[in-house]
Parts: C-alpha cells; structure tokens; sequence
C-alpha cells in the first residue's frame, strides 16, 4: 500500500475512533487526516469504503493471529483493543442489520477469511487437537460468539480478565476423553 | 404495574425496536404509544427511564430463566429475540461508554441480578453439577460472554442454529472426569 493510502486509513481510523461512524463527517475526515475531500475520496470512494478498508486489515490481521498463534493470542489482543475503535464495529453491526448494501458486502468480505479458519479447524481435528465430534465450522462459531462477546464488552468500556474464559473455550473444544 | 405505565412501556418498546434509541424522537413515542408527552413523562421522567424500565424488565426475565430453566434455554429465547429490538441494546452498549450516567446506572441495575446468579452458580458447583475448580463468577461471566456474542449476531441480523454453541458452552461448564 503507497504511502497516501496508509496516511489516509490511518486518520480515518483515529476519526472514526473519536466520533463514531455516523459522528465521522467529511469536515472531521478532513481534519484528522489533514488532508482534502477531494484526495481522501481519489482513493476511496466513499466513507463506506474507508471502513470497510480498515475493517479487512482488521480481520486479515486476526486471522493470521488465529492460525499462527492460536485463540488465547487472538482473545488477549481483543479484550486490550482501543474501546473507541472496537465501539465503530457496534454501530456498524446495527447497519448490517438495517442496511442490505453494507450486509451484502460485509458476507463477502468475511466469507474468504471463514474459509481459512475453517481449513485450520479441521487440521486441529485431525491431529487430534480440536474434538472431532462437533463440526469444524461449529467450533469455528462458537469461538467467534466468545470473540463477539468480549468485543461487546470492550465497546461498552468493560475490561476484565480474559485468562479465565480462554480456559473455558479451550475446555469446550478440548478433545473428549 | 398499572395498565396506563403498561401501555406506555410496550407502546416504547415498539418506537425504540423500529426507530432504534436516538431515532425514537418524543413524536415517534407519542405517535406509538398513543398519548401525549405530558401522559407518557408523567409516568416516566425521560426517554432514558423508559429504555431502563424495559432493559430491567428484559433482565428479570432473563435471570429468571436462568435460574428456574437453565442456560440452554435461555439462549435459546435470545437467539430468537426480535433482532431490531437486540439493535437497541448495541446502541446502548455504546452509550455505556461515552455516558458515565448511563455506565453507572447500568452498573448499579446489574449488581443484583449478578448476584443472584452468583449464588445459583455456588449452588450448582455444591451439587456437583458445574465445575468447582474455576471461580463461580468466571463461569458466569463466561456464560454471559456467549448471551452477549450471540445478541451481538442478533442485532446484526443473523440467525444461526444455537444448539451447537449451547452443547459446547455447556461442555466447557461440566465437572471435569
């Protein structure tokens, strides 16, 4: 990614974290970014756009930690996630609901990295790491529900300790013996 | 509760589910529960009052269920939630963080519900029915990790089977052998 394009993900970031999605005008972009309308929107089409950009780093960058480093990693970084950023992701999570275009492409984007991980879970299983009497993707869901739920709670202003509840998932999806 | 404070907080819960928190203007109370302003914030002090109500009755029912059903139940009923309703929660998840009255109200609503599962938590690590060899408030925080995860998809507009999430989070919960 050129220089440009990192500045201006790198300022809409900071925007969104301070206003909100919807709070993230186009005079604050300009101000956070400290550049104009007219050279943040050469780049990318519109604020839709930006979030989803900064979104797949985010996600590309929790997948690689999931499959190098494992769940525990993946929990520990989420849970010390700025609150501000990790709020956009709520306000966004309403828009998926009530907005057909922002769900369409929120599927796509997300079904690449889903596959991945669902590779890895079966991997797990068969070398006996993983329990392989529940489905792959099913496991794959429910450690997604623990990371949405700790997301939750970071968006909210809640920390606590995670170590306790990595022990738990990794219970769950320890092989039965 | 009267029939008039009834009405009210059902009418609130309908302007709130369709218009969402901020979107639920004193015009769109009025039009959806069918009395004035002076009616409805005779009875209620502020928009915010009437959320708490509902929130509180939402939360009763939950612990409720809890206690008297067990936790594959109530997941269940969350899962199948009206999803705009789930939608108000995840803008007051917000709020909870940018609104200090709205954080220490919340807080102070939640103590004795937790309490409460708290003591049902002891009572079934007693009976040998859940783990006694991680904290009885971690395992609820863990439990209420997964409602939230599972709200979180909710209010986003996705449905997906809980069985299997309930077989893992209770297999994460059971004595261990």
């Amino acid at each position: 990614m050129d220089a440009r394009k990192r500045e201006i993900l790198d300022g809409a970031r900071r925007a969104f974290a301070k206003h909100g999605y919807e709070g993230a005008t186009v005079v604050r972009l300009e101000a956070e970014i400290g550049l104009s309308r007219g050279a943040i929107f050469h780049h990318f089409q519109s604020k839709l756009d930006l979030f989803f950009a900064l979104a797949e780093e985010d996600q590309q960058r929790a997948a690689k930690q999931w499959l190098e480093e494992g769940f525990g990693p993946l929990l520990r970084r989420i849970a010390d996630e700025n609150p501000a950023w990790v709020g956009v992701y709520l306000e966004i999570a309403r828009m998926l609901r009530t907005d057909p275009a922002v769900r369409e492409r929120w599927l796509r984007k997300s079904s690449e990295h889903d596959r991945l991980l669902l590779e890895r879970m079966r991997e797990l299983q068969a070398r006996g790491e993983v329990r392989d009497d529940v489905e792959p993707t099913e496991i794959g869901r429910f450690l997604g529900v623990i990371v949405d739920g700790i997301a939750l709670s970071v968006g909210a202003g809640v920390r606590d300790d995670v170590e306790p509840l990595i022990r738990l998932a990794e219970d769950a999806i320890a092989p039965r013996s």
